[in-house]
């Protein structure tokens, strides 16, 4: 793994919300190990117990960090059970994270990489609670990775570790059917149709001559910028991260379409895909 | 421009919320090029495409900030469109944002001032979306800024940037006639009515024998700290932002009175204003 | 006071909330005066001037933090009035906080402390207005606390300050009475009976053959982690803070009880505790 230059940085991605004392109890912990590190926050507002939601975000934010990032993501709804913490080496990227599928989108995305369950309690708080597993166990890991200890003294290589999927879209007639796997605060509805992974048929003329379908309403062609529609008007586009994207233009898609995750959406070209 | 002591500094003010991981994918962005820059949140609760809201938000915070810090303000309905990025000097402060009026406040306010457009496309990330500028353009010109580098080298100075105007306070009988503006997490009521700007007919006496009126509510007289009236009772204020402002003592007065943005609120006084 | 090394830290723990600029303007009014302090958010969504909350979470979190750590908490319902700045030294930790309970349990806590009444103007902002002392003396007090000034120039020890205490937990046959003082973002309700206070007729089997009853709902026994109930089932545990907890897995236990702060719990053994 590189190590970036300056300070190491912790990311901190969970379900804890903000309003509770937790993240910055977590952030005391990491302070007290070690000193100077930048530690920033990616979002508390997973939608709590989501897997999911936690592995698409960490999936669409890590690559913009330098390399040494310690990714530290603590979703944790078996927190004080068997499941195992670990720590997830790849060519550029550390991260810390229970063994419940969070990392999923991880595995698949980056080419070497290396699982290690952590098993050395001496890297631990000395007491370790049932419920509090990122207080406890993986601030203090994080924090002793940004001080520069070596990954294999944490704990051995595993191979058995959970992976979860995320839906994948289907070929249907003339195209694909997806759904919306995440709605953001604009209320854009993002599908699992992925532009990287559409087929030949695809050319940059298709943009302009397929159509999408969601719950009713049929969009022609896919635009390259929100402004391109009249404000309050129905658009589709490829967003930041690479997906098919339903939005209104200064407005909620969620709310005017009344749709939200799950909701099918169809890619469609009269010649469909090859 | 001075520059501070001590690590530079950049605040973000944007309409992103904290669910999404947006605003961390920014600050990922910016310690890739600029490491140990401090990174400081004003609010990524700007109502969404509120521009007017977050032109009030970034005058009332920039001239807390040391000398030499870099102001980053992404309120952008226009991405993609062929609306401009920004970047302004001031004497003590530099801001990054787009050409949509949001820093119409800073160009009242600050005596000398150059508005660049920002057309040095080096600076950007490799690949430009159609959605995201402020992880694409207006993070990295922002790190680049901090590792100091010259403003001039961003691109050209300009005249023709867009202003927007705030809703004036006007003159009627015996005194003036403004409106609520903002409203914040207590549910006080912030008018366009600015103590700075009262005229000569107003004096230290004018706070006791001046009304104020709103939604048909009568307030004798201006206080000087919210506890002067009883918990739960109405009165009214200069801010700390040096505004008039309703408020319920250890209440909200949004939700007493049923009152937000654009209420009329009128200033009175016997002799009214010279 | 032990200082510790590396950047002094300041934790914030305020009723602010996260939309207004609040925060922001206090932290670059900190960073002005104590340029590479590093500031630490607690939470900023106390509900407002809930000084209990806020005394809760101030001793829940503090002790994770470095020692010479320093805590600024504005929930300040007095703002304006006579009401006192205070600034506390324990053995390890700092506290800046208006006089009205906000360190209550901290007073009971810590062993050695000095409480001082911050009088030295000098150390303010220089114009103070009557509505937001968390810019205008707080923040630049933990702020030249930061710089290294000794806590004696701030002010003289007094010994009047203002005490509030926590409801506590009653007697009853059998067992304890105590109430929910707390419910964090999982919809967990923590009682104030406290593990550590059970007196000794409280053994290790005491756990398995307890019951909690709370809102006509009776518990058998308490778990050691949230994933030994079915999810969507309801349990009892003594949380990460050391208070007695009811709790759904994965669910939300204030939802399926439609139960929240106040509400009843008692903790019952056969043979009562001794």
């Amino acid at each position: 793994m590189v190590k970036g230059r300056g300070p190491r940085i912790i990311t901190l991605t969970t379900d804890f919300g903000t309003k509770d004392p937790f993240v910055g109890i977590m952030k005391g912990v990491i302070l007290g190990i070690c000193s100077g590190v930048e530690i920033i926050d990616i979002t508390h507002q997973i939608e709590c117990y989501q897997l999911l939601e936690a592995a698409l975000v960490v999936k669409a934010t890590y690559r913009y960090f330098p390399s040494g990032t310690i990714h530290l993501i603590v979703v944790d709804p078996g927190v004080g059970s068997e499941r195992r913490p670990l720590l997830v080496e790849t060519e550029h990227h550390l991260f810390v994270a229970p063994d419940n599928g969070v990392l999923s989108l991880i595995y698949r995305e980056e080419g070497w990489k290396r699982v290690r369950e952590i098993t050395a309690r001496s890297y631990f708080l000395q007491e370790v609670s049932d419920t509090f597993h990122g207080r406890d166990i993986f601030a203090p890991v994080a924090a002793w990775l940004a001080r520069g200890e070596n990954p294999a003294s944490f704990g051995p290589p595993i191979n058995d570790y959970i992976h979860l999927s995320l839906p994948l879209p289907v070929r249907i007639d003339h195209g694909l059917r997806g759904e919306v796997i995440y709605v953001d605060r604009f209320g854009n509805l993002m599908s699992n149709i992925e532009q990287g992974l559409l087929s030949s048929g695809w050319s940059p003329h298709s943009r302009k001559y397929c159509r999408v379908v969601v719950g009713g309403t049929v969009i022609e062609g896919i635009n390259d910028y929100y402004g391109q529609v009249p404000p309050g008007e129905v658009g589709a586009i490829f967003n930041s991260w690479g997906y098919l994207e339903i939005f209104v233009n200064q407005g909620s898609a969620q709310q005017r379409l009344s749709l939200g995750t799950g909701a099918k959406v169809e890619l469609l070209l009269d010649q469909g895909f090859s």
